[in-house]
């Protein structure tokens, strides 16, 4: 069993900042030891790195990406060898991705079709939770067998009319069941139906530019599906967890459900705390780059998200990763805000944004690691084997220079986009090592990995009740 | 340097549970193994401590007690000595006590006192606040000598006019300095000044026993005080943390407090957990040993406290243990409730009190850890040293037996009091041995510390922001 | 020109009490006179009506009956001819019905086949709201052709999937119509959508009792529509009026959204602030009296209703007067709760129910006549035409004694159904006389009037605004 | 008995708009008639007014002034001579000023002064509110008295320590004093004790200039004492009057207490609907025109304010004229800004400018005779003497011109003050006529009143409730 040890650096956690060696004893941190104690410098070992200078941190947990996803007649552009390698040059070293049900289809038609995307092909670690674009009698029960098989949360859209589009009833089983296996739902929370009414008239009177799609989708209509999906989940008895929270008042709806005792949870993307509807009205079509659903929101939305962040109102930010070249898809709504592909590549930068919101002061160090790591890996059944760095959990790790600097850019990321919606963008913080399960995926500034090393997570269910 | 093994155990922090061996060199922690790895089964040691079946566990911290406080012309009955020793027994390993100015003196001087009554007495390790009686200029000069000190938390009153009352004046000069120096501003929230008025009147139409001490202390006006301690400290741009919250409604203006993003913070006790006003109104004298401020409210309140610290708007539970004999003590007050001397013992029972409350499902067992271990450090500027097992941390370690059943009574508590406000109730889970820095004091069901093992603990400011 | 002059009672509307005589000429109140005054003793007439002692008020306004209404295979069993005559006993002298779209019919049928209904049968005013089954293009198109009639309200669903209920899409088309012509939105706001998922199950599990009804029918369900509801209104930018508000949330909801400054009405009936979900669970098949929906709810609904209904966060109480009788009526339901036809009687009761409220002290005696005839009259655009005792008024007046005790009873009341839902509830006041522009409808406790007296009643838009 | 008729003008009450003449016999309304009936035209009278295009409307009635009062070593400006002439001018015909109690001396003392400073003064009728500087057991029991004798509302400061200052202690007992006497609690809600700091901490730093006086006057104090008192009123269970309510949060805390049912009423005045911290802050030494406390706030609270008017957070618009000249009395403060006499001129101006809110969209025409006459005579047990045009109320009477621009100006007005804090600003709508119970007091733009024709008005309790 070869033998790593990580020495100089500060571990930190979710909950910890700890000058310490780490021993990595095959795939799984063995031991940690403090800094020159006889514990610490008596390891042998097959591989030193020093860590001095550095943070030692758990790989980072991204629990939603959409590698290869099909939108509106294209697919999104990272394939799962692209996307997971370019999650791994970010810092990141597990990923849960969605496979999807299609309409007519059983969840496990969805899910083969997934993992037949995914074998052998990843570079990090990946699970899947389950699109239900169809929730029936049929789908209903297998729920309950993804449940057991390690699939064990749920995604329904309230936006979407025609494609994943669920009704209120359906929202109301698919809770029902989960409230009796102990499936997380997590919900894109939008009223899509009111939504395709103002798409439409934006559309008929001509306001077609890629701002549009921001003025459409309004912070109300976020806010009402978000307290529709709460009040449901009561109703079911079930837990909730809503994706990509975008706007003050969402915020503000799971902030008093959690008040009130109710066992909501939010998540919210690097691209609400960093970019806004300014982005969307760049000049020409540039605007179509940062076209992603729920949408960019006005500048001053972003306090509250870092304070609910700061808060524990939100306890997640994983990236929504689904990048779609400008030149090609984004531009299939070039006359037609509406056709644009709705997605934006993240998956290799929000490592290094969430640091650099700990270099701004808008959350602690540990904080980074908690709802970058520690909370993704617990809201979805994979903790303590990802997440955080403890005797016994995967060595997934990455050794990250705080002081580096570096510009974020599409000449230089690995995403297969050929675009950033970061360009420019200065950072402080950047990935020095990456390892995976104890196997060295990035160093020295290099890709040492390869597609395949990454294999299938079963995963149990939410740890964060 | 002796080297201790405890192995076999599941080490419980705030954040993880670890199944591994901890390694002991000198006073700290020095590594962590998994169970079985060569790592862990290499380490040689002086003594070894089969943990297994067992928690491994921080030391608690208790960050609220008073020992031998003088009190309406008498003195809480546990000295340091006596004191420290029963939390060393109920698995406490760190306190953070009092220290009173008095009217018309220094800080210093109440200071060196306190000293005085704590050193070469302590089982285990102390810290202090300081209580600020009379706020002038030149007591908040000295403040900033404190918190460079390592004093660096200071209690004011919003109740006992013409004992410790501050008037909002000097709350808020108290608040602007803390917001220089770093200090944290510890608030007992009740308006004093209206229950004044209260016991008056209720003393004047005879109603004297215990249970109207519950009366006239109304929420209303524990919540009212909490609302204005929060603008002041919004006015000042100070944290604020409230001690003793018991009514649901301080909990509300904790809460929304939090939701805007403002720096407060609440404790809470767990007589406001576990006991009531139904206590207060036993027959006879009885309720006198329930008799303490905030008071105990009505049962009721008491899940809005659980949910409180479910959702971290509550994110610490000390016992403010000022414990008074029934006989010779309380009994002061059998005419008049307003003469009994408020305060009940409970530095013992913390742990063990909410291990029960882990058991009957208010909180997980990494939550029990937080409130009663790691939050505590953290608000009073106590970690890593103390609140989590991690390699560099004080090797201060409780290992816990998870199944033992105990009944909590007076005949059997080594507090120096002559009730227990929890006679009687059995809880599930036992402290079996309780290092301090890595030096046994309660080992085989019996105390082997002694006097003076414990040393002074000058802290950092607050790492909780 | 005929005259009549009502003397020596206390005129009360909804912001004055004034010891005057009435001075009616033709349909109109011409005159207010002091008592005793020149003015008033001047005053010939051909009538006479001694109000010593009495109260002189508005003829009732009860903008929410559904007289001859089809539902579920039959129809309300009042009239136009019985239910008006029943309203004018009860002291309402006014009343706003809903005439229905069908599915794939245009809004002209359906008031042209209300018209023919109530053509010639009333025994007091009326005019229509129109509910709207029905969104598209046309039917847009016609609601600007009826607020230009008369027809200035337009009732949506957002319950009963399949028959009355509009989709977020369609409320949002109808909502941003009234924004742009004047007209008023007033919903059933309950998620049938949900609702019917709960049904399905209790029917399936054999809860088919009556009281099932309330249980599927949920608060947070009511809550939800609400809110939902008041969303949509905030995007259409148009104002809202939720009918037969019953749920202590949703009174939140609307109470949440006024203080935000938008245009929201609440309105509640007499059933959910004197009934409860204790007469649902009468035994046996009792209990079907009371299927409403929204549903009777817990009795500790009553207050939040009440204190809304002081507070101006609900402003009319209606009674949604929607007759079966429980003989071969509400009988269609033995086996299934919802097959019970949804209604209940209570247009004769309404007046002497709020007074009953006076009486208890729920409500000041203006507030009376705030809710039940001012409000209702401004919120429909028939003030002050109706609504009020002030020169140019319709000479609606009723002369009402509020010292006399009845016994309410299906024996007694004048609707045509075969019970009452407030069987044996003894109510202090009772209507003496009542005219309905000029015209002695009620006299000497007989029915005076005929059917056809009553007049269609082209409405303004809403002058609540 | 002398008569009047008042043709051809629409009356507008709080309720009503009505097109009637109005017949005045002695010093009361006899009655009303619409336009052109036979009642109306067969009126004789000894003078007829022609009220074509006008608005008749009740004479206002400004529930807060001070005339001639102390205040810092100098006296408010108007005598009770010169302020209700020029309240008369700006068509208020009833004013309540405020009797002081000064310390060591009884309420009785306080009111002959204060009847002295009126008797043989008034040109319109005047009554008293209370300050009680001074609560004690013997003040306590004056309370009793005054509400029987007519003085029914007493004033509490919890601003201005050492001038008319009430500790908390002394507010809950005059709270609990009044809730058994019927007497009604008005309220100068700042946190006067934490302002003096902020006042010292300013002046010490150089902060001199009238905009420090809105500096340290802050929001947050303001919202923290009405929560206060609204807590003190909830413990003896009076109910309270918020004065001068000029902050969105303290808005916010009346309108939450109301929605939770409690009997909490806010007034505001027109410089906080009309001015701002703007104004404050004009060059030199203007700002001291508008130091007044409550202080001007930032023009963002003005939204607050107009939506609580609209909503009825906000009852009354009262002006707390208390006015003192630039030269010699404002000027005190130059170089102190704690020195400038707190209070502006504004009782001419507040039926023009709350008119001008209705031409401008913020509140109808109903609602401004609501908050300008009908609501402070409810709240202060005036009604329905005053505040209404309805048969048997004293004839106050002011025919109004909707039409007529002016502009106001220290160069037209009628008080006693060389400045004009709305200096410049046009308005539309303006006074012809008023009558004080039937006696002209202004007609054809010329003050026809006298000195003394104004009397005493023995108030009944608060009906508001």
């Amino acid at each position: 069993m070869s033998r790593t040890v990580i020495h100089g650096g500060l571990v930190v956690t979710a909950s910890d900042e700890i000058h310490a060696d780490v021993l990595i004893e095959g795939g799984r941190i063995a031991a940690l030891a403090a800094h020159g104690t006889d514990a610490a410098t008596g390891w042998s070992a097959d591989r030193r790195i020093d860590a001095t200078g550095m943070y030692v941190v758990p790989g980072g947990v991204d629990a939603h990406t959409h590698m290869e996803m099909p939108f509106g007649g294209t697919y999104a552009a990272d394939t799962f060898e692209t996307g997971t390698r370019a999650a791994a040059w970010g810092g990141t070293t597990t990923i849960v991705d969605f496979a999807i049900q299609s309409m007519g289809h059983s969840l496990r038609e969805g899910l083969d079709t997934w993992h037949a995307k995914a074998d052998g092909n990843c570079a990090v670690d990946y699970g899947f939770h389950m699109i239900l674009s169809d929730v029936n009698e049929s789908s209903l029960k297998e729920m309950n067998r993804l449940v057991a098989e390690g699939v064990t949360s749920f995604k329904l859209f309230m936006a979407y009319p025609g494609v994943f589009y669920s009704d209120d009833g359906r929202i109301l089983r698919a809770m029902q069941r989960a409230s009796g296996n102990g499936g997380l739902i997590m919900m894109h929370a939008e009223n899509g139906i009111a939504i395709d009414v103002l798409v439409e008239q934006a559309l008929a009177e001509g306001r077609t530019d890629p701002r549009h799609h921001g003025d459409v989708r309004k912070v109300a209509l976020e806010a009402e599906a978000t307290h529709r999906a709460i009040q449901l989940a009561r109703v079911a008895g079930a837990p909730l967890y809503v994706v990509h929270v975008s706007a003050d008042e969402a915020v503000a709806e799971i902030a008093a459900a959690r008040h009130k005792g109710l066992p909501v949870f939010g998540e919210t993307c690097p691209q609400y705390l960093f970019l806004s509807t300014d982005n969307l009205a760049e000049p020409g079509f540039e605007g179509a780059k940062y076209v992603c659903s729920t949408p960019l929101r006005p500048r001053e939305h972003q306090e509250a998200l870092w304070r609910g962040l700061r808060n524990n109102e939100l306890q997640v930010v994983s990236t929504d990763h689904c990048p779609f070249c400008f030149s090609g898809q984004k531009e299939m709504g070039r006359e037609d805000f509406s056709k644009i592909p709705n997605g934006m590549p993240g998956v290799e930068n929000r490592m290094d944004l969430l640091h650099q919101a700990v270099v701004d002061g808008h959350i602690s160090r540990r904080r980074w690691i908690e709802i970058a790591c520690a909370s993704p890996a617990r809201m979805f059944g994979l903790y303590p084997k990802k997440g955080t760095i403890a005797p016994g959990a995967d060595a997934d790790v990455v050794v990250y220079d705080p002081g580096a600097e570096q510009t974020i850019s599409a000449r230089t990321h690995h995403m297969n986009v050929d675009y950033s919606a970061y360009e420019g963008k200065r950072v402080t913080g950047q990935v020095r090592t990456v390892l995976s399960r104890g196997v060295p995926v990035i160093e020295d500034g290099a890709y040492v990995g390869h597609a395949g090393h990454g294999t299938y997570l079963p995963r149990g269910t939410c740890q964060y009740l």
